[in-house]
């Protein structure tokens, strides 16, 4: 069964914009805050892994908008693994908002790959460990 | 048939990140760079929506990142709208990387809000030209 | 005598820039959390004042570079408030790395003026309060 | 005599914020664009700079706030080379608003250093022709 794990967000300022709501571009910035946050609490180190020369890029990103969220508002990201092959990772992600609600829900898919290049590696082979745990995590 | 118009991206340092790539949450960034210069190529301008109390909030958002895109390369985004049906405007994206390849592609769907409630308006009813604009540029 | 404040950042991925380091632009974006919290931590809400048509905009910002910050480091800010005059606050700043070396320094000074016009107010006049316990802070 | 460059900036909506006004601290960010242009103008690659393992962090920073810029308006920014001395190099920069009006100016020094270490590097020995055309620029 995969962890929800919850994460505080303090609303940036600098986040918002002129129609005085968070700027649409940052719930991909809390969503990347919220796995951190994950990754961490599986046991792992991202900071790590780029260590090693290797990055995990997005591949695919969706974000549902169903309300704005303001600054000085009280929110936070949940976050869990809801698929995982070996190969890509799909994290998915609800922001919710003073008033308990799902504000934006998203999900991103991700590979590592050579940080000098960009060619593909399995999660699987790279970090066994790794590859371990996130099986588990989305077993039935 | 839809416009489909080009508009060049001047990669800004600030956008990449330590993988060495722009970092993926700015393509929503430069997707709104081409809208914005679609939305005047067919004669309105979105600033002048605002000054009227209405914005035009994301409500969904797709991307799918194919190739890495640095500084220093020469790039352009390419938007259309993709489909309209009088509330909901669906504009479509192509970010065109130096080698003429499509590195990102996306979509982002939008209505249109009062600014101060954020309750839902028609585009039909609250801007008609617009509304006639956009459902020949669906048209078959 | 004014009170030092601590305000732990969590260094986010997004930050930082193909130097490796957090771009130097973000060093405002921190101030300003920092800044956020003394004003808290003093009684005060920027957001309640914004509700009231003001805001409180930069005038000057001078930032020094002494070190850089890299992802994964555990970094805090401490605020404090240097000088206020009853119209102008300016505000200082240290950002200290894992070593507990000042990384970054910096100050911004602030006046209030209403939203709508960019018209100067005086501290003093608007916010008598804030004017009391910001006059105390930077007594001798 | 130093050349000064004039760079067309145009306002991204991701850059304002709720106070309805470009956010502050991406001044910097635009301050950067109009360098790069300059170092461009001069001849010089600042991307071919880091191929080499080089980069060249901001050490000091200053900006001075004069006008609110908002989204929509036509803005450049114009910079020109303050001062040089071997070491460090001093950019200069007016934003020039809708009006004719300087709305920001600031200041940024920087030096070079190895990318791996971020050990300086003297510009002079480093890159002799770089060194040249900025001895002759700030030559009175």
């Amino acid at each position: 069964m995969a962890d929800k794990i919850q994460t505080p967000i303090d609303v940036r300022y600098q986040e918002t914009d002129q129609m005085g709501v968070v700027y649409h571009a940052n719930y991909l910035v809390w969503f990347e805050i919220g796995r951190t946050h994950l990754i961490k609490h599986l046991g792992f180190d991202y900071a790590e892994m780029e260590k090693r020369g290797i990055v995990s890029p997005v591949v695919n990103a969706h974000i549902s908008f169903k309300k704005p969220i303001r600054y000085g508002e009280n929110v936070h990201v949940e976050t869990w693994l809801k698929a995982y092959d070996g190969i890509r990772s799909v994290y998915a992600y609800d922001i919710i908002n003073k008033d308990g609600e799902v504000a934006v829900s998203g999900e991103t898919e991700h590979v590592i790959v050579k940080k000098d290049s960009f060619r593909p590696l399995s999660l699987r082979k790279a970090f066994p460990e790794w590859h371990h745990t996130y099986s588990m995590q989305v077993k039935e």
